[in-house]
């Protein structure tokens, strides 16, 4: 038990762990606070090579207790790809992917399933709910059952599709709402307080961060403790650069890398940009951005519960935040297809197309380490794509 | 360097490596050699924890001289799950799934092409064509776009239809055919004929089934270098079987492995079962099975050109092969996502279904361990779910 206590960052109440806790009594999200000193002496980094090749390999900075609690799909360590061809292109030779896609699920809301369900069980839950868009629902679903939680989906009725076929294949109890995430969200906080469910909406639970963080973890031992000067990372919710911007500072103090951190870098759609119009103002909080639409939903977020953190993380790490259209977010997607041989999701092609931007504006300079976070697969997005090849008759041949 | 040439297992003619060859001139697919003397000696298994995670950390045992021809996407490992909601069920409390949705391209065909296509690039190849039934096609389009090299792809205009989109991401050159894939094979050969095309269907180059033997390998260090007593496989080309039997060989050939192999089961669906047949009626070789149909459309092959490889590995391990319904297929895939948060393929869910079977002949004993192997993720096969959930609007409540 490596878990000293919850903490909020907004008013700085403490909570005891193990319990089933949401919100501080402020409103604010809460964080999982470890006893660091016991993590260090318990964890090597030597010993590391030897373990489990998924997220639990840092177990010392996971909150699970009781490790027959874990629920595991084989989540994590995903691969860690150089760019070469548009490295090469871009005249910026250190450019990294970390693919996303490869993970059950086919996206980083995995982590967070992984973690915050295993959280759920060992705290004796026996059903949830959640409001997504998508992503998150069904990796929630998947884990649930794996778990013999009973989950409750609602989602917009315009959110991609394949995430209800595993909501479904789950046995999860899935509702559309005629509305957008918010509608979803206030649904799910009905069925909350009228069947006593728990609530495993986004940032209103402590420990789906714990899981998204270790992409951090990851990052740091796939450069060698030798930490990369710049993160790109799509922001929507924005637990997964907040879960990040916590691994590293996590592993400052145990003296694992140095004081130096990566630049973060929150990606957003032109269509909803909250976070980068209240970094532009200087604000630490953002404001609902009204009538918001993108092609890359999963960052279709008004306004986050989790704003301050996501801001705070860019600005103590010296980032910045970047907004790009959806026809470059487009043509990005097919550049990553054609050039590296990647189908990423909408989402993790924002951040090539903000990479690109940052070299030209001088923001990134061209012998630095860039890693962009590819969120999940394009499998998950086939319409995405358009695709009307030629059909043939048996017997014909191809034109030249 | 450790191939030492090439094999024919059919009338034993031996080929000289490193230059562009297809089948032996009997018609038969070539099989790759290695100086196991050399191998054994470069490589131990004590310096595999710190080697890459991927396929590549057994480059003593794969094809590719020159590392800098290797094309990865971040491919292997794939995760060895125990199912033990469903092997408690079932009395079976060795049961584990290996899941080879967790690859790029959610399929096992990535093993194929990463190394099919490192080769294709090591031997200076410019361009290839081949026929597929859809998740091939995806995975060697999009690895050659990796590798530069230029990709003709010929599928079944009733194949899945999430291929096409890898395909066009990847900016192959793509076709489909009014007809089944060997329609879309005659095409392919009348192109590399007319057009001088490397031939990238299955088994017409020797180095795909070296990708796909990586499961073997995977499967042997996943248990500790003791293997379990039955492996079931999908089975439609067959190069997966003939792969791990092939692997198994090696590594008993250098000393890792002891003399006893895995009993492994070829799966095949009923309504497309030739080497089903043939099992049961003691040949060494299947017949074109007419009229051939299932919702598994990747273990639709009505007539593998390694039909004898397979049925060799199958009669070799005392194994078997068993043929299930597409309604068994389908139960099979709802109960392994209720039970066990997995969201497989028709293809992995028929290995369940056999297992079962297999269970309850007395054929798989109660102590054994046994490997599923899920050739994919279900994501590419949504349609294989229906969804209808209820359509709330703002303001509604779930009812109870």
């Amino acid at each position: 038990m490596f878990v000293s206590h919850l903490s909020c960052p907004k008013c700085r109440a403490t909570y005891e762990p193990n319990r089933k806790i949401q919100l501080c009594t402020c409103g604010s999200p809460l964080l999982v606070a470890y006893d660091l000193k016991k993590t260090e002496k318990a964890l090597k980094k030597d010993s590391l090579p030897q373990r489990r090749n998924d997220l639990w390999r840092y177990r010392e900075l996971l909150p699970v207790r009781d490790f027959k609690n874990i629920v595991t799909l084989g989540e994590g360590m995903t691969p860690l790809i150089r760019l070469r061809n548009i490295g090469g292109e871009m005249d910026l030779p250190h450019l990294y992917l970390k693919d996303e896609g490869i993970i059950p699920t086919g996206t980083f809301k995995a982590r967070g399933a992984a973690v915050g369900v295993s959280m759920a069980k060992e705290l004796g839950v026996k059903a949830l709910a959640m409001p997504t868009n998508g992503n998150a629902g069904g990796a929630w679903a998947l884990y649930c059952a794996a778990a013999g939680i009973q989950a409750v989906i609602v989602m917009p009725k315009d959110a991609p599709p394949i995430p209800r076929k595993e909501c479904v294949i789950a046995g999860a109890s899935l509702y559309l709402v005629n509305g957008l995430i918010s509608d979803a969200g206030r649904i799910v906080g009905r069925a909350v307080t009228d069947r006593g469910l728990y609530d495993a909406s986004t940032l209103k639970e402590p420990y789906r961060i714990e899981g998204k963080k270790t992409m951090g973890l990851e990052i740091a031992e796939q450069f060698g403790w030798d930490v990369p000067e710049v993160i790109l990372y799509p922001t929507g919710g924005g637990v997964g650069i907040i879960g990040i911007y916590k691994a590293l500072q996590e592993l400052q103090e145990i003296g694992w890398i140095g004081s130096r951190m990566p630049r973060l870098v929150a990606v957003q759609a032109s269509g909803c940009a909250p976070v980068v119009s209240a970094w532009q103002a200087k604000k630490t909080e953002s404001v609902f951005w009204e009538n918001s639409a993108t092609v890359a939903f999963g960052i279709n977020v008004p306004k986050a519960l989790g704003d301050f953190l996501v801001l705070d993380a860019v600005y103590a790490t010296n980032g910045c935040a970047v907004a790009v259209t959806d026809e470059d977010i487009l043509n990005t997607q097919a550049y990553l297809g054609r050039r590296e041989g990647l189908f990423v999701c909408p989402e993790g092609a924002a951040t090539l197309a903000a990479a690109r931007r940052l070299v030209r504006e001088g923001w990134i300079e061209k012998n630095e380490r860039v890693v962009l976070l590819n969120t999940g697969t394009g499998l998950k997005y086939p319409d995405s794509v358009d695709a009307e090849p030629p059909v043939l008759q048996p017997g014909d041949a191809i034109e030249r």
